[in-house]
């Protein structure tokens, strides 16, 4: 009989179910328990681990485990609370959610360039008036992180007809995107970007990458958009440039602490929409389905998926 | 010489300004007047008056006018307020208006589609909450008008992943969408869409076309977005679906009076987006080169460019 598969999480219970649902549907042939669930003689055989926001101890419990499968496309709590040479960690990569997130990308690109903040305000203040109408073509998206998400929504903002430019680790080339990397690559970036949507991954690195000094580099009137992950901003430092009028506006859709704390002044700031973690959600079915295909390889070539870089951090 | 073209409007200073820088850099060998500077002997050599707005004495006032060029999309204010019987009326058509317009229902489309709104209200109300996601390919777009914005608009969805539907008077084959006609098809149409996106001309057949009787056929939780003319739609009738809660949200850009009246129930209506007349405003430079395309070919071949059908309104 084929190894247990063990499912991890401390989630929504409902959204635990669901994955549940989803990944037993995904793979019939495969035996899917919650951990808590098994008893010592399944645990003893369990070779692959499903885990969203996994209780480390619960990981460690699994004598056989070759390698863990994230239900999340970022692992920045897996690869800072697992053991780096524990067995390594592969993540969601789901082309739905790379569509979900583009999407997300281009609808409060649009936001910002509509003006829809100020035409809310107005509204609530009964004032008619008609701004400017900014192109596409007139406006500079900067993208930090070209990989699954960032890429796809390069694309995306391409096709709408704004101009593109991006940024990532080491050199890349998107086609009709200007493309930036290294230190000296994110000034140069910033310096021209009417919008910054963040999309790197929380690592060593990225921690607190947007700080004073590098809103300083951003355009005057420029807004940001952070999809990635609340503390690649350093959040003092994003509301002093909301409040001193260098930045216009700020798209966040993750913080430091989820949900937002009631005394955040996030929540009330007037150049700040607030949103509850919902850019990209994972879609149960396609992540089921993404899953499926990795543990199929795994069992038929003992062939681990391509994981993650614990050094790097993602 | 040749005759001076009258340029006729009663709109705000600063845009009658840049239309008119607009059209004589568009024609550098016209000789383009504001109608008020024109002298008496000017005015009887007028052949082609452009026109946003006019006072219908000063059009009355050239008595060699040959057609009138609307600066404007929406024609129904000439219609109504010119003699049928009078110089032929070409109205704007676009391709960057069209593009425009395309832009503002997908943008508005995904205003609704990521609850936008609701996350306002949540934002204001501290509320951290995730609504559950609608993928384009569940929501369904209907499309009232089939013609230069609202094709362009369908594409644009169509593109972006919604099905689409669409209305037009007569009948249309318009790709990947599935269009209805006449007075029953508008019912079919009504039924089967989340979202109902209203882009017909103002005219005799459609003031008044979304009532009670439209809303009440519309899906339960539909929303409307209405970028056409106010009137098109009951103001009352559609307080009245909101506030029984059978439609969830409305988008208005356009209303029977504007600027919006301060006593108007849409200002502070919870469901209600108001926008100042926005979705597509005309791009002076690209109306401009248009319309120097219709008098340049009206100069070489005494042609009258294709003119709107008074009987029919539009
Ligand atoms: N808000 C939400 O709902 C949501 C949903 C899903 C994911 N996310 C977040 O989105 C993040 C990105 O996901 P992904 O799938 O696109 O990740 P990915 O494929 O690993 O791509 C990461 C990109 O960031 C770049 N990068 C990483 N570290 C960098 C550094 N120090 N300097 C410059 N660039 C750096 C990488 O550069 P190279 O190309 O050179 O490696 C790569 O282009 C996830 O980690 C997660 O935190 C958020
Ligand atoms: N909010 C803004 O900023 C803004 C900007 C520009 C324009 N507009 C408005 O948008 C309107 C549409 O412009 P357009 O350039 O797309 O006009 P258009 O090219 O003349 O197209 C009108 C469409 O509406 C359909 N239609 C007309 N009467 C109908 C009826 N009684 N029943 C069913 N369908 C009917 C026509 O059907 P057929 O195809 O069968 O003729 C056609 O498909 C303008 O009239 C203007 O009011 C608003």
């Amino acid at each position: 009989m084929a190894d247990p598969i063990a499912l991890i999480t401390n989630i929504r219970a409902d959204y635990e179910a669901r994955y549940l649902d989803a990944l037993a549907s995904a793979m019939p042939n495969e035996s899917i328990l919650l951990f808590r669930n098994l008893d010592s003689e399944q645990r003893s055989r369990v070779r692959i681990a499903i885990v969203a926001n996994p209780n480390p101890a619960d990981v460690a419990a699994l004598p056989k485990l070759v390698w863990i499968q994230s239900l999340w496309a970022g692992v920045e709590q897996l690869v800072s609370s697992l053991p780096a040479k524990g067995p390594p960690i592969v993540r969601m990569i789901d082309p739905e959610m790379s569509r979900t997130m583009a999407e997300a990308v281009l609808a409060w690109t649009y936001y910002l360039q509509r003006d829809m903040p100020t035409y809310v305000r107005q509204q609530r203040d009964q004032v008619w008036n008609q701004l400017a109408y900014k192109k596409p073509s007139s406006l500079t998206v900067g993208i930090l992180g070209l990989g699954a998400l960032g890429a796809a929504a390069a694309a995306r903002l391409v096709n709408a007809g704004f101009n593109v430019v991006g940024w990532s680790r080491s050199e890349k080339s998107v086609s009709n995107v200007r493309t930036f990397s290294g230190n000296n690559g994110l000034t140069g970036m910033l310096r021209i970007s009417d919008i910054v949507v963040c999309l790197v991954p929380l690592t060593s690195q990225t921690r607190g990458l947007l700080n004073a000094e590098r809103f300083a580099a951003m355009k005057p009137g420029a807004a940001l958009v952070n999809f990635a992950r609340g503390p690649v901003v350093v959040s003092d430092d994003l509301l002093t440039a909301l409040d001193n009028g260098h930045l216009t506006h700020a798209v966040l859709d993750v913080f430091d602490t989820e949900p937002l704390p009631p005394d955040s002044r996030f929540w009330h700031h007037p150049s700040v929409s607030v949103l509850p973690h919902i850019s990209a959600p994972t879609d149960f079915d396609t992540a089921a389905t993404v899953i499926a295909g990795n543990i199929a390889q795994f069992r038929l070539s003992g062939m681990v998926p391509g994981s993650v870089d614990t050094a790097r951090g993602y």
